[in-house]
């Protein structure tokens, strides 16, 4: 199983617009940040984690051919809101592409793009068209398995993911999250890889940020982390160093593969 | 007064995804289209037309600092979905960013981004923050004037946009039509500038391709016309030569300065 990162930023991406701070201006790749997504593949399956305002750049910077199921967090703007451009990965000659979602983004879903969901829903051949999958646990796809974890994120809820490939549990993936709950603690515990929200220094009220995230992956007892959704205020160069040595600042393009 | 495209490629963009053609695979940047968007500048004004998916990609490549408003053709996603982008441009210290629209885009914009127009959308500064202005005529911004025009396109309507400044008759920016209406005609006649939809060679049922772009612009008398919208079957080096001398293809990045 190989699992990309697409994108590392939170909501407003990095560089923010209009924004002379140092990381925004700087010219390190790493410090580039798309909104936070997550391509997985394993055997011939490829596998897309959110659909953020980014995704025909990130897929074409991929190098995306094709997707066999789309994963969806939760439903807030930077990980939904470039659903459309699913639309290059749907074919009229093939069914229509499996969405795995929560109750709450299918309705958002069906709100904003009502179009993809409906059983013809165009003339033409280039229309997104998606077979919604509303989970309320654990679901398979392939050899793999995701399995939902129920997240706090401010006034509503996300689901980060555990992903297992052939029963064996590689990583969990929680983009956003405001802390770790005792639920979160027993489904993750002795995870190998955790990529899990970390945002900034700073605290904010609905993001852990980076000592809140080296916490939780002590208590998880996490192999490796990596710190994702970051803001401007992360500088990979600067901030790097300073993390404990089983924990890195995510970054876009970053690549982790697992043995099968 | 001045002009910049930010965006001047279909619905996809160009590269489309997963595309070998070669077109999507050119390192010409003049082949390389974020979805149709248009910055105004005059005086002390920023003005954008159109808040594409691409929007921060554009506003961070042409260096955009401030908006004053936003002006919308249509409610199509690939000319709207971009919206929640403009967050960079809000701040909770000055009144919501005014965004000039049709009562349709207008339903569209309540139905996707509903917070934006809520009186107190957030307890964040960070929250886009708008201000609907309907327009059903010409509207005027500083020394700008901007006169919509009614253009077809497939099922629905679309507004382009004839712009004067200082009461001097400028330029027209269309970028989705399917057929020019004899209301159009009038309207357009002796335009000085026409940006306007080309999309490609082959027939469109909802733009009009090259052929027609030019029997539009040879009607109305336009001084100088650049043809946007365009896909990944057109070639920027190969298809320019083929164009009369005053008929040129746009590209993102293109600037246009007008004598205030």
């Amino acid at each position: 199983m190989r699992v990309t990162l697409l994108g590392t930023g939170t909501s407003q991406g990095v560089p923010m617009i209009a924004c002379d701070c140092e990381v925004c201006q700087s010219s390190d790749p790493k410090d580039h940040r798309f909104r936070c997504s997550a391509w997985v593949q394993s055997d011939d399956l490829s596998i897309l984690i959110d659909t953020t305002p980014d995704l025909r750049s990130q897929a074409l910077r991929a190098g995306i051919r094709h997707l066999d199921a789309v994963v969806c967090t939760h439903a807030h703007n930077d990980h939904l809101i470039g659903f459309d451009d699913l639309r290059r990965f749907c074919d009229r000659n093939r069914p229509p592409l499996s969405v795995y979602c929560s109750s709450e983004t299918h309705e958002r879903l069906l709100t904003v793009f009502p179009y993809a969901f409906q059983e013809d829903n165009s003339p033409y051949n280039s229309y997104v068209r998606a077979q919604a999958h509303v989970f309320d646990g654990p679901f398979e796809l392939g050899a793999l398995r995701f399995v939902p974890v129920l997240v706090p994120h401010g006034r509503t809820l996300t689901h980060g993911f555990i992903l297992e490939e052939n029963g064996i549990r590689h990583l969990a993936y929680i983009p956003d999250c405001a802390a770790l709950t005792e639920s979160m603690t027993e489904a993750l515990r002795d995870i190998p890889v955790l990529i899990i929200d970390g945002l900034r220094d700073k605290p904010h009220p609905t993001h852990m940020n980076v000592p809140a995230a080296l916490a939780a992956a002590c208590t998880v007892r996490a192999g490796t982390t990596y710190l994702t959704h970051l803001t401007h205020d992360i500088s990979h160069a600067q901030r790097s160093p300073l993390l404990p040595e089983n924990v890195f600042l995510a970054y876009d393009g970053l690549v982790l593969d697992f043995p099968t």
